[in-house]
Formats: structure tokens, sequence, C-alpha cells
């Protein structure tokens, strides 16, 4: 499946470690990560399903490619700033929140909007989404949450 | 001064009226009000400023002005879905919540990205949202936030 | 009706004098001009509109409504760059370019898949633009097409 | 490189196998497709490439991945409707255009409004835009201009 990974864009190396750790399970099972493309949490889960050689999409609120950080796979620039928020939540079948702050909540709502499951690790607490302790329970619960193996 | 104002599409009379009321206090202390254009918050807050004689700004998700709620005075067709929240909150110098779910939810995070100023009214306990209790508490909250009168 | 105004960005004094006569035009005629927001024939037909009273919609690709010329009374913001052109054309019930380059051309596609009835003045030879040499032809052209009257 | 390849979604065999036969040559020179995901010639071209195990990423109006045509490598749902045009275009480094109607007319004008080389078969006759008669002249001009080989 395709997971939306959302996060912060400046977080700490503890925060990085546990993002990069969600990267490489999610590439391990076979899902896709579908993210921002930039940095933070975008960053280092992107270089953990690099790790074991998974796939991963970055959608950019900029217009250029380049933007992406080294480990996306497949960026998408779009020109659209924020709203490509949407875009973010709108190509995962369900979503997993790592810390973040306010753009990371707008993704949280607009996941919730569009019925998609949303786990959470240290991130907003907010109805609707589960949250969980490790990207292992994470991504355990997205994977029933859709009811769909890779 | 623009207001966004955000809030559910199905609600109860008495949020209803919270909104209606907070429409007419904003037009009448000159503001203009930008909402989704739909029902719901959206229509009761478009009411209360109609009624004041004021205008309102409906940025809509669809491609149609027709499908704008009857008291909006400038209808903006998007064809955007979800992504037009974003357009919602950048239109308004800061925001207002009134009850509201996961849409709601998208918005007070874009809101905030934004750097907007936000108040809300029975809606998400977030960080950085002053919870009031009133309209007028919330139009004075925002006006002085912004350091702007009409 | 509203009228999409569309056209450079960087024009020549006799095509200014053309675009702000059509701006005149339309709104003499009670009609709203929706247009770009920026300089070059969008600035013009909103002088013009403006010098009669007119209500005129600037949809913006940046995201700060300050960036809109003096003379819109409505700005949106959008921050989504040239994907804002897709909101012009589906603001306006009928579309009138002047003169124009790459994003006019982009905009007569776009009307033109939204099924809007296109006049133009000096600008791109397209199957499906009514081709007319003043603004009051185009004026007509796009009232008849639209059969409405303000 | 990344080529947005974009034409009629409504287009007779013939139309289709030069698209077929343009998806093929692009996959075997090691570009990646990048259309609007759906049907006529950015299905035809998909399946080019897909016959040459080349990647294909279609970037779809609507907001489900699963309206792809089945070529597709990497589907993006975007939910923008017309908006999402300008993300074509954006997201190649130059574009080829074959045949085509009104919404290939605003991506040929959005393409050179965002600077890229644009090569065009049975396409609108617009000033920027290489007419060339074969698939194999459209990927050799788009080599050329984008000074790149993959």
């Amino acid at each position: 499946m395709h997971v939306s990974v959302i996060g912060g864009s400046s977080i700490p190396p503890a925060t990085a470690a546990i993002a990069e750790e969600l990267g490489e399970r999610l590439a391990k099972r076979g899902h896709t990560v579908v993210c921002g493309g930039l940095g933070g949490v975008m960053e280092a889960v992107c270089r953990g399903a690099s790790a074991a050689d998974g796939e991963t999409i970055g959608i950019l609120p900029t217009d250029r490619r380049a933007d992406a950080n080294p480990y996306v796979t497949t960026p998408i620039a779009t020109g659209l700033g924020h709203a490509r928020n949407a875009l973010v939540v709108l190509n995962g079948d369900a979503a997993i929140a790592v810390d973040g702050s306010h753009g990371t909540l707008s993704e949280i709502g607009l996941a919730l909007a569009h019925g998609r499951a949303v786990a959470g690790i240290d991130t907003h607490d907010v109805d609707g989404v589960e949250a969980v302790e490790t990207p292992g329970a994470a991504v355990d619960y997205v994977e029933n949450a859709a009811g769909t193996e890779p």
C-alpha cells in the first residue's frame, strides 16, 4: 500500500531516528512512502526507506523537482505551496504522523477528512488519530485499518 | 480586515446561532467574512453578515459559483476540492473557528502555518488557538491580534 | 455576468488603452471583471472598470492579497502559481482575451475546456476564439454567447 | 530526463499508434513519461513506454489513484480538476504534444510559460512549438533542446 508519512520539517535526532526506522519498516513490508519531499521527518523517513530499497514519492510545495531531499525516488513538483498538503494525504491509503507542527496538523485534518486511517507517534492529540509508541505499531495499525497487505 | 470563519458543515441550531451572531458582529465592525461558501457554519456566518449588510467571500471546493450558499456576496469557484482550504485561510488576516470536524482542523493547521491568529469557539483544542466563549470575544481577539481596526 | 479578461502582463500603451476601454464598457453594462490581478492587461482592464465604478475580482498567483493592482476591488490570494489560471477562467461566464503570451494561451485553452465562449482582440489565433476588432464587439459577443444580460 | 506528453483524450487509432511509438522511444532512451494519467494519447503513450519497461507518471485530475490507465506506473491523485494541467507540464523537463484539443492547448501554454521546450505532432499551430512529423523527431528535439541526455 501507499502510506503518507507526515511530520515536522525541523526535528531533533531522536525524532529523526524514529522516522528513519519507520521508513525502513514500511519499505521492508513492501509499502511505498508518500511525503512532502522536504527535510526533517520527510527526509528521515525517505532515508530509512531508501536503506531498504523502498520507493518514496515526495510531493513538493515548490515548482522544482530538484528541491526534493536526496532520498526521494519520485519527486513531484506542484508549485501549490501549502495547498499541496491535500495531495500528500490523498496519495496514501493511510497516514502516519510523527511529531510535527501546524502543517502536520493540517495534514492530519485532511487525511481524516478523506477517510484515511491515521496513526500518530509523539504528535498532535486529535480525535481519530491512533496514538502509538513505536514505528512497528504504527505500521501494524495502518495495515490493519486499511485491511490491506502489500 | 478580512476574517476567515471556519467550522462544521452540519451543525445544530445552537451552533448556527453562534455563527450567525459572529457574522453580524464582524459585518457591523466593517470586516469582510471569508469562508468555504457552503452550508452549516459557513452559511450561518454569511446569513449573519448579510443581515448587517456585510460582505462575504465564499471560496468553494467545487467548480460552480452557483454552489455557494445564498448569503455569499462574492462566490469564488475553485474546483480544487479540499485543497481549497488553503485559500480560505490565506484570504483572511485572521481566523475564527466555530465547532467543526476534520476539514476545520485542517484549516486551523493551515491558518497557524500561515501565521494567522486563530480564535476558537467550541472547537478543537489546539495549541495556538485562543479558546473564547462568545462571538464578541472572538472578534475582539482577532482585532487585537492583527493589530488592525477595519 | 462575470467576464474573465485575460491578456499580457507587459503591454504597449495602445493595448492598455484597449483593455481600459474594455473594462469601462464591461462595468457600464453591469458586468463584473475577473482577472489575474496583476499588471498589464489585468491592471488596465481593472482601471477602466474602476473608472465606471465597476467590480473587479483579481485571482492572484501569489499568497498575498497586497500583490493585486490598485484597481482590484476583490483580491483573492491563491499561492498556486500558474495553476491559478484555471480559477481565473472558472469564475467568468465567458472570457475576453486581449493580446497576451503563453499564460494567456493557457487561459484560452482552459476557458474553452470549461465550455466558455471566448472573444479575442489581437490575441492568439485559436479555433473556438471569436476574433473581434473592438472592445464593444467583444462585449457584444460574450453577452450574446452566454445568452445573458447582466 | 522527464518528458511531459500531452494530447487528446479521445483519439483515432492512427493517433494512438503515434503516441504508442512515442512512449516506446522515450522509454528506450531512458526517459520517464509524465502525463495526465487518463485515456487517449495519455493511455497510448503509457502503453508504449510500458512495452519497453519504461516509467510513467500519471498526474490525475481526480482524487483517486485508481482512475489512472493501467499502464501508469506511478499514479498521482490531485483532485484539482483542470488545474492539475499545470502540474503535468511542471514535472517534465520538456513537453511533446500529440493531437489534442482545448486541454492540450492549455498545457502547451503552461509548458511555454514555464520555459519548457515543446515539440508538436499534428497539434495546435502555436508560436514556440516545434512542429515535427514523427515520434523520433520529437524525441530528438526535446533531447537537444533540454541539452540533456538521459
